[in-house]
């Protein structure tokens, strides 16, 4: 698939989307990736699957506070830089780029890069989602070492890491990250075509701009969220699901390690008239209690809606009188497995609580969407 | 020359006085690096003038805080690994070795490195004494790149620094080292041998080795301080001069950014009844008032000794009753050019103070030493 600037823009809308309410305002990003495509040409998006499996890949993303990014322009130098001091590391070029993350800004930022160095961009990510920290990837979770991986910002400071563990990684990256004044470039996961078929997360891209696409342009007779629900129903995730409609009456947010931590209170209405829909997040939706039952946790999406058009509302955007959509949308497979929950469960947010698929908490799910008693395994990817 | 076990045991000592009250203690390195020599026998320290000019040179050194290494025993290995690390990007083998800080625990840590890997020791280095950070450095004043460079630890995690200023590897290698658990070590500043003659100061190791079997076995009929003052008296350095002998008053310390700040305030005794030396310190003395008048500040060496026995007494080890000798030992001059002085004057420190040198504050200070009118040029190295 040839990658257009209409594209981007529809990428953009999705991966806010699926950044579920994290992961960063994408704007900044989408107008770089656009300008790239500008200048060089349409992006060659292709599948994992036809990556061959001895080639080189190189993820490429935006590290550090995405409100920074809004205030301290990238100059557009710093990903390129990163991505040729670590090909320096291997002794060759890299095949192609990759997204460590479809939600957000990080889902854009890989279209500079391959733009720009002519590379194709392969389908797929590491997170599924947003995450925060760098050891959230299914890259990690399934054992693809993160390093060596290299952090540069626009000054042309440069930082290689090899580290024994990908946790370790994220900790000193964030450092130096913060050194280099909130936000930076990284190249990290640099890893072989067989890797990425076996560890990442297919076709999220794509996904990204058929959501972009469904709340934009809706098929004739649906509205934006029928047609996101219609679109994720054909992927590999979940399709996805009503949680909630109401009114935002209470955002409470602060700042804790470096996280935005609140929550978001909404009132029900229409068919949840009465009833009460408490979302706890930090920098992403993490948890989701419907008066006070838990009806959807991290991995699982939890992403809020502005009712009539579909737009995306971030954690940051959330403000009293909202009228919102909640959308639940099951994870794939491959991110809920027990190594996978090891890394992004509930308890690694702190929460006393255990995974349990969205679908069998809502037991309504399966009915909704008319999946017969034996065809459950809507999550197969 | 042969460097031994007591060689180390010597340097551990007059590293101790050149530390000017910081640097870090230098028992844990001085045991590894006598552990070292036992193992692999002497070290050979060669003048910087005797390397060849392409010669690759590559530092070691600790890094991070000295307390921490008490508790966080090195293996011993982390700094090996670091100078593999950067010779690596060379891809040629150093030459040698060599202290970037003559004052403290980085006084030994070479030995350790030039033992192991059976290389030559440069007498040598870029402090001329303890300074805290990694700019603080005639490298890095006559315009030697600190980078690239290597930071490890014991885990065997690896970082690789290319910064565009010196300021920016300290900020960055300090980040990674917190996270690393507050200790770790570098290789930076890799240089040419042309550089090493052109921007170290020379015979340092062997000056504080030379001091230290001063206070330990001083001439016959001489005290260990008058010792001191003859040895230094005889280096590139000026000749010690006695600034104050009183009793410790009083002792106040905090931590602010990472450094441990306070003041010492002295009652005089003997020839100095009814005056008092205040001496305020950031890791390391930096500023002496007797009476309220400025008589030394940083780059000249303010070192407190034990009265009787010589023993360097650290700024943590400063404890009211004790008595005490204040020495002042003028910088040697390539460590007070005016490039020098924007690195690690008074100002540099936070005091609204202009550098005078130690002889030039003290009037008394040709007097003391007889040295004619016309012949005072003590600075020249």
């Amino acid at each position: 698939m040839q990658v257009t600037q209409d594209d981007v823009e529809d990428l953009a809308l999705g991966a806010a989307i699926l950044g579920t309410g994290g992961g960063g305002d994408p704007h900044v990003g989408k107008l770089m990736a656009q300008q790239a495509i500008d200048e060089h040409g349409p992006v060659e998006m292709v599948s994992p699957e036809d990556v061959p499996e001895d080639a080189l890949v190189i993820p490429t993303a935006m590290m550090g506070a995405p409100t920074v990014v809004l205030e301290k322009i990238p100059a557009g130098t710093e990903i390129i830089q990163s991505l040729h001091r670590l090909a320096e590391e291997f002794d060759r070029e890299p095949y192609a780029t990759m997204p460590i993350e479809c939600g957000g800004l990080n889902s854009t930022i890989p279209f500079i890069v391959a733009a720009t160095e002519g590379l194709p961009l392969i389908d797929a990510d590491g997170m599924g989602r947003a995450f925060p920290e760098l050891h959230h990837e299914t890259f990690n979770v399934y054992g693809v070492s993160g390093t060596p991986a290299v952090v540069s910002d626009e000054k042309g400071n440069v930082t290689l890491f090899e580290t024994s563990d990908n946790r370790t990684l994220e900790s000193f990256a964030r450092a130096v990250t913060v050194e280099m004044g909130g936000s930076a470039f990284i190249c990290d996961y640099p890893m072989t075509g067989l890797e990425v078929a076996e560890t990442a997360i297919p076709n999220t891209i794509s996904l990204g701009m058929q959501i972009g696409t469904a709340v934009r342009n809706p098929p004739e007779g649906r509205s934006p969220i029928q047609a996101v629900k219609r679109v994720t129903g054909e992927s590999n995730y979940g399709r996805a699901v009503e949680l909630f409609e109401g009114k935002i009456t209470d955002v409470v947010r602060r700042t804790r390690g470096g996280f935005a931590v609140g929550e978001v209170r909404i009132d029900g209405i229409d068919a949840y008239d009465s009833e009460e829909l408490v979302i706890e997040f930090q920098n992403e939706n993490l948890v989701a209690r419907r008066d006070g039952d838990v009806i959807a946790t991290v991995p699982d999406l939890i992403t809020v809606l502005e009712r009539e058009t579909g737009e995306p509302v971030t954690t940051e955007g959330l403000k009293y009188g909202y009228r919102v959509t909640v959308l639940g949308i099951p994870a794939p497979r491959i991110m809920r497995t027990e190594a996978a929950l090891d890394v992004w469960g509930p308890r690694e947010f702190g929460y006393e609580l255990a995974f349990e698929p969205l679908e069998e908490r809502n037991p309504g799910y399966y009915r909704k969407h008319g999946v017969p008693e034996g065809k459950r395994d809507v999550l197969d990817i």
